[in-house]
């Protein structure tokens, strides 16, 4: 009886154990520390049965599903998806659209894991495209708030409408009260100005709509230049600005932390003392300014939680990722988003406040 | 005789004493400092006279002009052009335009001196719209590469059409080869992607072009995340892209030094020690970070300098302000691009090689 409740309350992720760039080893150990700490998830290993058996150390709640082919690095996503059928990311991905699985992950490829969960997860109704999500640190938090954000679309689609950035909104601020937990989320938009009639004639319009929406607790737009300053729980942007601010910022904190590094190495022994002397504030900075601490980019808009952590994730960006899903299925973030979107389409328009449901 | 010939030799920089934070005070001694290291140029100081006066220690080569009226700096910039005729700004800007003097200076509202150029002083024929170019450090130079690189349009156009980020790219290599004396400059693309099928379809588009003009070295894409990499000595984009790029590298830049000097504060004495051992690489990487020490951003495209120094100038910054306006004059390359423009359309196309002229 208790175990039939158990399997009952079992949520299952599809894991492609093939994806990044210490697959299958990192990704089996991470999923091994994750299932370690999560009694009600089990697995569902998509690769290579040999290699990935040859990484496991213990196969409780975690099945091996073999497949034949393996997606790269370099590979032209939408072919790539189309072609491989019998890939680890393609399997995982059908997995999910099947309903053997609730949630998918993958370190791999990150355009075959965007089209993956368009054409083979699918959308949520009412969702025109979906966004990918990134969770970035707030680097200048004070009490009062939380110390990460939602940021979406850092890069799913290099062409958007402005309807797609009102519903990146309603994505972002369903995931920044569920899974984040953050009561009544503030909305912003990533504008090159501040104020309200700031910015080109699609970001002018765009502000427009998400302050006509009574939905959204908007608050008006963020520039690139304060994006990590906390002035918004959600910060939603065309695909094609979000990525660029998005690269030029981490870009520039690796930059930064690269050149102290430079120079405390050819800094003779007072600049080597000092490094001493200082590790624990780099340490600290290093990391909070390190994205994958954060969890994975999640695809959002998508029939279920479709998340992707970066090639290079180790083990514990693997495990933080797991969490991370974890939560966006017990919280059924993805059954509220859609049905928000469902009676949004039957009322023709929205009534619920965001943090009250 | 020799005075005479002293006197062919002069150039006459038009300054807006009244633009700025600090203004008039650190325009006049930033204008008295350049003066006394550059025998080669006048100023007019255009502004109200007594406060322009009560800060001015020597007249030497450097005539008030009286004017009545400042543009503020939230002002909307082409109204205020329009109203404020005998504001500091407009009148530099005029005299410039009506050939008394040969280039302009401001500290003043960015978007009124954008709207003072592109109105007043006015475009080379052959250029569509001008761009707002940034001189920014190269933060990881090797001994073959410029320690600078140009970059524009860093924010004058809001919507760009494909042919201006060509004309971008013309304007830069000029700068790049004539201010900078970067021969044969490497010319690339601000883009969401390395390789040359990347972006959106504007940016490809364009890629295309660049690729296609013989007269450019173009290099291919750089993405947001190695701006400062040095991998070209001029970066084009379209304004929106690269003003969003520009803000969040200068903006995480400014956030890990606060970090820093936060972690350091909060760090007891471990911390503050290794400060004092640390400080010269802290400083040497501040002073890299900061564009104020490659000079001022200029617009161009125009028909004489229109360069701005940022609202907060302190004198040394407005001194190498000056230092690259009197590189600009004497390189005469607003003449050697004009010239190729005039070419261009009188051949139809372009013969000339980079670096050559």
């Amino acid at each position: 009886m208790i175990n039939e409740t158990m399997e009952a309350l079992m949520m299952k992720i599809a894991v492609d154990a093939m994806g990044g760039d210490h697959a299958p080893k990192v990704v089996v150990n991470g999923i091994e520390r994750a299932r370690d700490q999560h009694p009600d998830l089990e697995f569902m290993l998509f690769g290579d049965p040999a290699a990935v058996q040859a990484q496991l150390s213990n196969p409780e709640r975690i099945t091996i599903v073999p497949t034949t082919e393996e997606i790269e690095m370099g590979e032209e996503p939408v072919r790539a998806i189309r072609r491989k059928k019998n890939s680890s990311l393609v399997r995982a991905a059908m997995a999910v659209k099947n309903g053997e699985a609730d949630a998918f992950f993958s370190a791999g490829n990150t355009g075959a894991i965007l089209a993956a969960g368009l054409f083979i997860v699918g959308r949520i109704k009412g969702i025109d495209r979906p966004g990918l999500t990134s969770i970035l640190p707030v680097a200048l938090p004070n009490a009062a708030q939380a110390t990460r954000f939602v940021y979406l679309d850092s890069g799913a689609n290099a062409e958007s409408k402005e309807r797609n950035l009102v519903q990146f909104a309603q994505l972002g601020r369903f995931y920044a009260s569920q899974v984040l937990g953050v009561a009544n989320p503030r909305v912003a938009l990533l504008n090159n100005g501040a104020e309200a009639d700031k910015g080109d004639s699609f970001h002018k319009a765009v502000h427009q709509l998400l302050a006509a929406d009574d939905s959204l607790n908007f608050v008006g737009n963020v520039e690139a230049s304060e994006l990590l300053h906390g002035k918004a729980d959600v910060v939603v942007s065309d695909g094609w600005t979000a990525n660029a601010a998005l690269k030029a910022t981490e870009g520039t904190a690796k930059l930064v932390l690269h050149l102290l590094k430079d120079g405390i190495l050819n800094g003779g022994w007072r600049a080597k003392l000092g490094y001493v002397f200082l590790k624990p504030v780099f340490k600290k900075i290093a990391k909070l300014m390190t994205p994958s601490n954060y969890g994975g980019a999640v695809l959002l808009g998508l029939k279920a939680p479709v998340v992707k952590a970066h090639g290079a994730a180790d083990e514990k960006a693997i495990v933080a990722t797991i969490d991370q899903i974890q939560t966006m299925l017990t919280s059924q973030v993805v059954q509220k988003t859609a049905a928000y979107f469902q009676a949004a389409e039957e009322n023709g328009q929205t009534v619920d406040k965001p943090g009250e449901n």
